[in-house]
């Protein structure tokens, strides 16, 4: 006996709570592995940023996005498209310097913290989500923008909102010269 | 200056690379942190386990799923209506067991495996999706479904499909006299 759907289709979208739960199990394993949180936040930076250099791939492709002409319009195309696309969510965006380098995404609601309720007392300084972090730096990098991304308000931490704060590190100048 | 999307909506669907990397990351680290392969097969089908019994309450909801009246029902329900949601992917359905509480779904792509091109020779042992097996398991015992789930057959390994082996344990009538 044997039944097989009608229609097989490559389908890009899922429901995000498989991987709200597989993050979760992530973040619970290296707590586990490392005492103290500074080793846990640098381990999961470090693992987004793999993420990131090859996610960009996949972003480019399926976001037709084309090259951006300024700060202003990479922080609103993580925001509006890549956030979007990756975690079903627009954060806002601001931009928090004179010299329009700084900006901030801000989340109203994060759902990677979906089934997270608090942080434990003994891990106040966890940056529960900073794999995010960690995957924007990294796609970043691969479209020549060097960047800081650190989270700088956390709802899981009792802040109002989640707010992850890019300083962008070289300007297209720089970068030119380097070519 | 802040810009501030239209319309907010929840959305619970996501792209599927995100997660397919970070579960990537996920297995790497237990990788590092296991030599045997069977300990970190078995830590991946223990953390799909706590997943299981959490993300049923999501699938009930979300889904609209009601009762199953049999093991076959509730296979197809796995791998038409749950796999699809989670993973994007629709499996075959194989019943394969004259006593009728043995299944197979098989897979022809599947999509956890998308960034991976093959194990390394040292890790040849490894059930690499065995979180899903786990998830299963998890979600069927909340359901008072007790199971068996396995890898059966692995593209990764070199065989034509991925299969994972579903075995019921109990009849329904053993579980009527449970309660």
């Amino acid at each position: 006996m044997s039944r097989s759907p009608g229609r097989k289709q490559e389908n890009h979208k899922i429901s995000r709570e498989l991987f709200v739960l597989t993050y979760g199990a992530l973040v619970a394993q290296l707590c586990k592995e490392y005492e103290k949180d500074e080793d846990v936040n640098a381990c999961l930076d470090r693992m987004g940023y793999s993420i990131g250099i090859r996610l960009i791939d996949d972003f480019l492709a399926r976001s037709a996005v084309k090259k951006c002409r300024s700060y202003s319009e990479t922080a609103d195309i993580i925001a509006q498209v890549a956030f979007k696309m990756y975690l079903g969510v627009t954060p806002s965006v601001s931009c928090s310097s004179a010299t329009g380098n700084e900006f901030s995404l801000i989340l109203d609601k994060n759902p990677l913290v979906d089934f997270v309720e608090e942080l434990p007392a003994e891990r106040a300084s966890l940056c529960y989500c900073n794999l995010l972090c960690g995957v924007i730096r990294g796609a970043l990098e691969m479209v020549h923008l060097a960047a800081e991304v650190t989270f700088l308000q956390d709802r899981l931490k009792g802040d109002a909102v989640t707010e992850i704060g890019i300083t962008f590190l070289r300007k297209p100048e720089d970068r030119k010269q380097r070519r």
